[in-house]
């Protein structure tokens, strides 16, 4: 063989695998780079958790339920307390993680010859499940304020005829949210075309969305084509236990078991995730203090002159810096990680605890002392 | 939209999720159909795992380690008690059950332009793989005991040069281990073309091999385009667990993180499986058992005038029935659920307990009176 080994696929090699750069507790204790919650589980929580493995520990030499169905009616009760309602186990579907939903989607609904579509700046793992599975990637772009132009929105459906839209509310890493007349103008533009698409739109952080903005949830009995999907990683606390979902029509749910790896869910995750939601009004509980901390970090960044954008996520995107390299390693040095991601000039931290938000605002405040260090506006 | 709802790819439509028929155990107590362990977990194991589990929740708002450095650690050491020699954790993968690892390893080895090779009859999942992967499927056949004719092995290799040929020893749904110099001649084919093609030899049965059958681990050290996979759902007893994972040339494991999902193995699953590697010699402390009750069923099957395939695995495929439906419906009527799969004619049947393989004996006995509903030699 030659100096290529291994035979890795051509349009692979040299890539990096996706993460955002990690560092130690030791390195950077104040960690705001992934959004993850900073609540964990109570102890009564993590102790239920552990009784529900335990139990399910005893026939682990058995496969799982391959259909989930306990697990399903579960999240189909939780969707209905948050947005749903009407939603059955069917409508229900589930995997390792939502960026699994979201490669099953594309596996069933994408593929060589077919389109997914969404609209930059956004998440940035979603050009890598195009092309994991062989779509064409096709991104139109956002307004200056990370809003969508409807009607450059719909147009662009219109002539490159997705099979898959992704429209992340709130976006990540922006934070903004889609208006329901934004859903509903591009659910009927892909469904007027042959075969049609589908409209995801990835709630991941849609518990944190502010009062009055609506979830997409809501629209389901309107749309056939449109897919909701969210996590139990982002507000439910449970990035660890990975464990995303989505609700739409039965017969899409039906359709993603035609790629699905058999038994992809664990029984200890299936375990796990049962006992989480019996919790979730704790687990959940502190949704509305961070929804507060994110409102006071937006209104902080504002007060010191910086552009931040309108969130509607546990995030918050702010700039911009003309070195945001610098800033971002500035923050590292004084032990705040966040992330460097988003358009150029922009930096995206998490909401963490009050303790660790005045960590990071005295760590910005020290490593951008004068105004002069931003980019002209 | 037409009437083809939802918009699934042209190639996915009509078929059926892949999985093994399931019954419940009251339609059939006996179920012997997807060759798990019959022995679960002790309570003292299953405690552990629930303990581990515990440990890991409270902290279950963090994202898993992606690495998961603990988890390769142990399962290096597991490997060198099971074959291998000079393991590091470097040289180990692993993903949510061994057909996870399967379709990362066609994800960054095959995909369109290129090939993936096995013979038949083989794992009937292996074809999905490369579905999914949009990787050209090529099957090669075994010889009528269905072993592999190592010349006409090699001959297609060389013809063909697949990036990725698939060897399953013992091979599932025939129980049949591959000599190491077929491994040694298919890895030297394989090394033969440019950019040269893995060769993987799928051990999820290994454990069960007779004596005197070597494990391809011990050809690791001399052949790097040698991958071999494992998974801790048959002789480890955790089929419920999902966790397969592979030993390889470091580099081979480093590219796979090119398209593995990030976070796809939860800190619950790296906590489970920590938690059972702790256990190892307990939890397989049945294969002994279960390799002497599966060579006792081959010598019933064939004092009963049965064709039965030699095996390695802890299943044995025996036959030939003219109408193996009808065969395999008389077992199911009589509480005993086995396996329709393999060549036409045949039948698998899981090694489970000893009260298990009588009452199979007796379903069996019970079903096919006279030699005259066997298909005529």
């Amino acid at each position: 063989m030659s100096a290529g080994f291994p035979p890795l696929r051509h349009e692979l090699q040299g890539i990096e695998p996706y993460g955002a750069p990690q560092l130690s507790r030791e390195q950077a204790p104040v960690q705001l780079n992934v959004n993850e919650n900073p609540y964990g589980p109570s102890p009564e929580a993590a102790a239920d958790i552990a009784r529900a493995v335990g139990e399910a520990a005893v026939s682990l030499n058995r496969y799982p339920d391959r259909e989930f169905v306990e697990l399903r009616t579960a999240l189909a009760a939780y969707i209905d307390t948050s947005g749903g309602s009407g939603t059955t186990p069917e409508m229900v579907w589930a995997a390792n993680g939502s960026n699994e939903v979201m490669l099953q989607l594309l596996q069933a609904f994408g593929g060589p010859g077919r389109v997914a579509l969404s609209f930059a700046p956004t998440y940035s793992m979603y050009p890598e499940y195009a092309r994991d599975t062989m779509t064409e990637w096709v991104a139109g772009h956002r307004a200056e304020d990370f809003s969508l132009d409807l009607d450059t929105a719909r147009e662009l459906v219109l002539e490159r005829r997705p099979s898959v839209v992704l429209l992340p509310s709130p976006n990540n890493p922006t934070g903004t949210a889609l208006p329901p007349e934004a859903v509903t103008m591009l659910c009927e533009a892909a469904a007027s075309y042959e075969p049609g698409g589908l409209v995801v739109v990835d709630e991941a952080y849609g518990e944190f969305r502010r009062a009055g903005t609506p979830s997409a949830l809501e629209l389901l009995p309107r749309h056939r084509n449109l897919v909701v999907t969210r996590t139990m990683s982002k507000a439910f606390a449970l990035a660890g236990a990975r464990l995303g979902y989505l609700a739409a029509d039965p017969a899409i749910c039906d359709a993603i078991r035609v790629v699905r790896l058999p038994y992809h869910l664990s029984a200890v995750t299936q375990a796990t995730a049962l006992a989480a939601l019996r919790h979730a009004p704790e687990l959940l509980g502190r949704v509305d203090d961070l929804r507060a901390e994110r409102d006071a970090t937006v209104a902080w960044l504002r007060e010191q002159g910086f552009e931040v954008a309108d969130s509607d996520a546990n995030f918050v995107l702010f700039g911009r810096f003309a070195d945001r390299h610098a800033v971002w390693q500035g923050l590292v040095d004084r032990g705040v990680l966040i992330r460097e991601t988003g358009p150029d000039g922009w930096l995206r931290v998490s909401v963490g605890t009050p303790d660790e938000m005045a960590a990071f605002r005295q760590a910005l405040v020290d490593t951008v002392p004068q105004t002069s260090e931003r980019e002209p506006a």
